[in-house]
């Protein structure tokens, strides 16, 4: 193992409270040789024998005994050169570190693949939720044309947080943070870095397809306001952070969005830090997977599962190869623009309550096309700002874009108009 | 292929949709040989080449180019007769029969292990919805605790129909045999044997733990009057029929119950003919697996994903042996008792409005240490019947049925009560 932080604790955790049933599966008994650590003598909520700890990685690289290297170190370096160098010293590798498979998976798979090697990493996406090996064995027969997600747990936990006790952005993020469910630095989670991550490699593991997460269209939820929560609501709505991605089209139009989702959808009821990750597909239709998307344990679930599938195929002898179900033919592509994308839009304007105001919005939407579904504002005194929420009929992305664009230059407009895209209903 | 009535001709057509990422995927081509048929002309909604129809199952059986046998046929006889001897004449098998599998799973596993031959069912619970291999492989590395399933699509079609519409259980029922969701004679389904079939393979599958599905206690769905769908409504809930699994015993404590479920509970949003498995796991928690239970394309897309994962195995040269993740020790148990089981109860007593009657239900529930939450009843003129409603504490099992034994033997009790079991809240 590489790392001992709070998924490797899991790891052990689950590797020796499961151990007889483990054995059991696969009729082999996986056993921890050493661990990288940083700190040889931090203190650690796991009980763990000290002579497995080093702060040498080349104890674990070089040690021809040790068949499978589990990284949880996180991050791209140095975690990209241990998992190459364990690679090429003949050894499985196991995961959870969604950054470095979604930057560098082709290096590293084609390493694998050129040394008959394993790559598992379902703990990358959704912690213990099996959605991985989901879409990629029991859906192997389908053709997957989306996945909506709610992987960004941070993200979810503040986004519900506010519905329930309408309190401001900063306030649900420093409450998140005090509870443990935010960072101290949240960039990665809150501004949609971490869900991009993960919807390259649903995407992968979909469809066959790699996109370079960084071209990945992402929208944080840091701009929702309490206003815009209220307003969700009052339209039988919450407000969601969903990774989407549609395949039906030969770019694969992906996108990290800030959305209105319908209460009657099955993502709606996505609580905390809970994850689902929905799937349309041909044949089967909706379907839908759901549980925590991180910690100690829900991590360690898949981490250990992966485990138990390595050693599966080291005791078998059918080591190598891409994993069950998965795709032998990768392909790379830019994310599919998002101009044509269509669905119908929350706007609010801010703009001053003086009169002709209202019907200039209103024409020049109309001039781009952009047909206006329902329209509401408060109604403060003459002169003072307002906030006037639109709600659009189904309209393609590049008409609101432009649309929006000449409202936000309007000489009377007071701040960049807000917009979220809305869900469609699904049969739930 | 044995049988090509509905989900025969799902998998023919997702074997042809979808050819060409199926080779993909394991490099190797499926190829229909042979179909067994009750008759070579009847007209079907899929193309089929004439030349691979036959009424004679020895020429499927004998054909020594035949790797893999799919039965569809359903029932018992002459499914078994035809699995035993395909197993016999060394061909992998794929089947959703799901009444073969719980009944007759020891023979049919023992053969196919003696033989070193596949037996994959993922069709045989919950239709396309991967919950056995979420099982099996995702959740290899966790000790299931409990699993609680939607596994009835005709049942909850219709209790889900009653709850929109208002109408009786006799109407829902006629209403789902017009529009294809209720068979004929829908006793199988809405008395629970069905779901009890899959529990069995449930339990397996998660504990590796054999039940006589027969052994199983059902409760059907027959019994649902408006009157407890809008009681139920009034409290908060919702009525579904449930197959739960309790594993944190010796013994299995399983059932079939038709049960209240609170609207915020995971499983209460799960409509018409939708199927959802929930799973509580040591170390994942809750998890939940949702879509389509039934149908032509949903069980063809994991009878198929199965026909992928036989040829890979069969590809690889890793044949035979428990599927992946799956243990290697099965030990038979009977059911565990239900008596410990607790839970807050519905009761609904059927007594004349007489004085004097209330309080001699009440004693009667006190002595036998029911404790009583809420109480409610209509007001009809006196001496008329009433239903008087009773929601328990947290009771065990054995303490309810013993005071509703003395309840139903009252003079005055004027039909057996009526009670349903109510789900805990849990995390959602």
């Amino acid at each position: 193992m590489l790392g001992l932080g709070n998924v490797g604790q899991g790891v052990l955790r689950i590797l020796s409270a499961n151990a007889s049933a483990i054995r059991d599966r696969i009729a082999a008994r996986p056993v921890i040789k050493k661990i990288l650590v940083r700190s040889l003598d931090k203190p650690r909520e796991v009980e763990v024998d000290p002579a497995l700890l080093t702060r040498d990685v080349d104890e674990v690289l070089s040690d021809p005994d040790i068949r499978v290297v589990v990284e949880l170190i996180g991050g791209i370096e140095p975690a990209r050169q241990y998992v190459l160098r364990a690679l090429e010293a003949g050894k499985h590798v196991v995961t959870a570190n969604k950054a470095l498979l979604a930057e560098c998976g082709e290096e590293l798979f084609e390493v694998a693949a050129r040394q008959g090697l394993d790559i598992y990493f379902e703990g990358s996406v959704a912690g213990g939720i099996p959605v991985l090996r989901a879409l990629r064995e029991g859906l192997a027969s389908d053709r997957i044309d989306r996945v909506v997600g709610i992987v960004n747990g941070t993200s979810n936990y503040i986004l519900d947080a506010m519905s329930r006790t309408g309190v401001s952005y900063a306030r649900a993020l420093a409450d998140a943070q005090a509870a443990g469910f935010a960072e101290a630095d949240p960039t990665l989670d809150v501004e949609g870095g971490d869900a991009a991550h993960k919807l390259a490699l649903l995407t992968l593991v979909s469809v066959g397809v790699r996109v370079d997460p960084n071209a990945i269209p992402t929208e944080g939820i840091t701009r929702v306001r309490p206003f815009d929560i209220r307003a969700a609501d009052e339209l039988g709505c919450v407000l969601k952070s969903l990774a989407i991605g549609d395949y039906r089209g030969e770019q694969p139009v992906v996108r990290v969005q800030t959305t209105f989702v319908p209460k009657s959808h099955v993502l709606a009821g996505v609580r905390g830090a809970y994850n689902a990750v929905a799937v349309s597909s041909e044949a089967l239709g909706e379907s839908m997977y759901y549980g925590k998307g991180a910690g100690m344990m829900p991590t360690g679930v898949a981490v250990v599962s992966d485990i138990i599938e390595v050693c599966r195929d080291i005791v078998g002898f059918t080591e190598g190869g891409p994993p069950p179900g998965a795709f032998r033919t990768i392909r790379g592509s830019a994310p599919g623009p998002l101009d044509a994308l269509e669905c119908e839009n929350y706007l609010c304007v801010h703009v001053p309550n003086i009169p002709g105001v209202l019907g200039r919005v209103a024409s020049c939407l109309g001039r781009h096309g952009v047909s206006i579904k329902r329209m509401n504002q408060d109604t403060p005194d003459a002169g003072e700002a307002i906030d006037m929420v639109i709600i659009t009929e189904r309209t393609a992305e590049a008409k609101v874009r432009a649309a929006l664009a000449e409202v936000d230059a309007f000489e009377f407009s007071l701040a960049p108009t807000h917009r979220f895209r809305m869900l469609g209903e699904q049969p739930a």
